[in-house]
């Protein structure tokens, strides 16, 4: 499973320069993409139906990146073959005002994916580790308490405070009955400044391209700092994180397809099976619909 | 402080046969009630004003207790006198069918207080580990997934674990600045007795009586056990249990009221002061209004 290199083991210290943005397993390459893509989506959406019908189980999918990484696209070229009725998007921007009364997992537990439904979450609170690490002064709406440790003068006990609450949190999930991946697409430097230049050279990519990510990107080796610590200590057998290449957009598509697939293939999900009671009546109503 | 008796102390483990619920402080009777408590709810809802406008902490009130120990009654005396805007309740009964496709704690999650706001809970997520615990039926529709703990042949697996992940929600809580009381009302089995006759015997009273709330006194013995449990293991310093004597009414209004207020009175909350410039502006603005 070619996939499988590009988990975080728990244990592992995750240093980003050595998770190359455009590695692909050789033997793959451009030319299958769309044909090994509709493949293993067909495949999905089955997994899907029985996720649906068996209602045991959640699948919460997390989707981490920098932006022009390709969250949005993953998704939808991932996902679009799953039905709707069992699989729902929340997308998690600046908090608004109301969610910043509450703390920073409420907005995120609202949305969580009910008993036989994925949920996609497009960023998450995970931003609470990253791009409010990477800007602290986001923490001044939060109202911290007096008690909560402060990032100033270099402290780390706020982040490593969170990471241990999300920790508990995703295990907390998982002992419900909520499967849980966590993807962050690898993009790299060059690549991200390639689409920025795409979005504003094509007009019909224009729209995408806010002049705010440019300042971003200044910020670089601040977020692959956070990142790492991310990664290195949030990654569990429960919820790992999975490090995708990202610099080939059908190459990164293809790997988070084939990672939720074998997920939910390991889970042997299986249509309800009618006890004899059940069977029988469903035999009687076939009598009675047929003596219609 | 006649309530510090009361609290259990982490580390304590309780056995409930050894908190009186007729206990009361010497020289506090039932003729200085009213005007005690009177005084006392008044002094509350000055506290909650600074709450809601200081708008850095929100304070969550849990209140758990056999049927006809007081709940509904405590809630109501002691809380009166607060303003709603800034105060709510929510009662938890059986789950409905969607909140049951949901982790345990989500229901309650939703109902948490946003900041500044006091949250009262009407019974909670420790009925998981109560009610569920004396009747483990319950659990049926909780569809457990196959990697949790059961409670079959005594195994007390899965109690534990719940009891564990609702510290860990708790100690986040507190850390994003939730402070958190929680009740236990201890009415004894010969009060609970005569608070159903009465019930039953005066026609307003009516109302309040299900038959089978009877059938729930024949597991006395499970329900103490259970709380047992529950309160040698989730009290902590940040989210300390009471037990309350119940079997007198005006004692155990009078005892909540004051932990309560005891509490916000050590946050030494202030009205927010405004800054030079602030200052500057209600100056500007008092000049503009005199001018009209």
């Amino acid at each position: 499973m070619f996939w499988e290199k590009y988990r975080v083991r728990p244990g592992t210290e995750v240093r980003l320069k050595d998770w190359d943005p455009a590695d692909k397993q050789g033997g793959l390459d451009d030319d299958q993409a769309d044909e090994l893509q509709r493949a293993v989506v067909e495949q999905l959406a089955e997994h899907q139906e029985r996720l649906y019908a068996s209602n045991q189980y959640s699948l919460l999918l997390i989707f981490q990146a920098l932006d022009a990484a390709g969250k949005d696209g993953t998704i939808k070229h991932v996902m679009s073959g799953v039905n709707p009725m069992g699989c729902s998007v929340a997308s998690f921007k600046a908090p608004t005002p109301q969610e910043l009364e509450h703390d920073f997992l409420w907005r995120c537990v609202k949305e969580l994916p009910p008993r036989g439904h994925i949920g996609i979450f497009n960023r998450s609170y995970y931003e609470e580790v990253l791009a409010v690490r990477v800007h602290p002064q986001y923490l001044g709406p939060q109202l911290l308490p007096p008690w909560s440790p402060r990032p100033e003068a270099g402290q780390h006990g706020l982040w490593q405070q969170r990471l241990e609450h999300i920790n508990n949190f995703e295990r907390y999930l998982y002992d419900q009955g909520t499967l849980i991946l966590k993807f962050y697409l690898n993009v790299s430097r060059k690549e991200q400044n390639e689409r920025f230049l795409a979005r504003i050279d094509e007009p019909e990519k224009n729209w995408k391209f806010r002049a705010a990510d440019v300042d971003e990107r200044q910020h670089w080796d601040a977020y692959m700092e956070a990142y790492e610590d991310v990664l290195t200590r949030t990654s569990t057998e429960h919820a790992p994180w999975y490090v995708i290449p990202a610099d080939r957009k059908w190459y990164m598509r293809l790997t988070v397809a084939h990672v939720i697939d074998a997920l939910l293939d390991s889970l042997k999900l299986e249509y309800p099976k009618l006890s004899e009671e059940e069977r029988g009546k469903l035999e009687e109503a076939r009598r009675r619909l047929e003596a219609e």
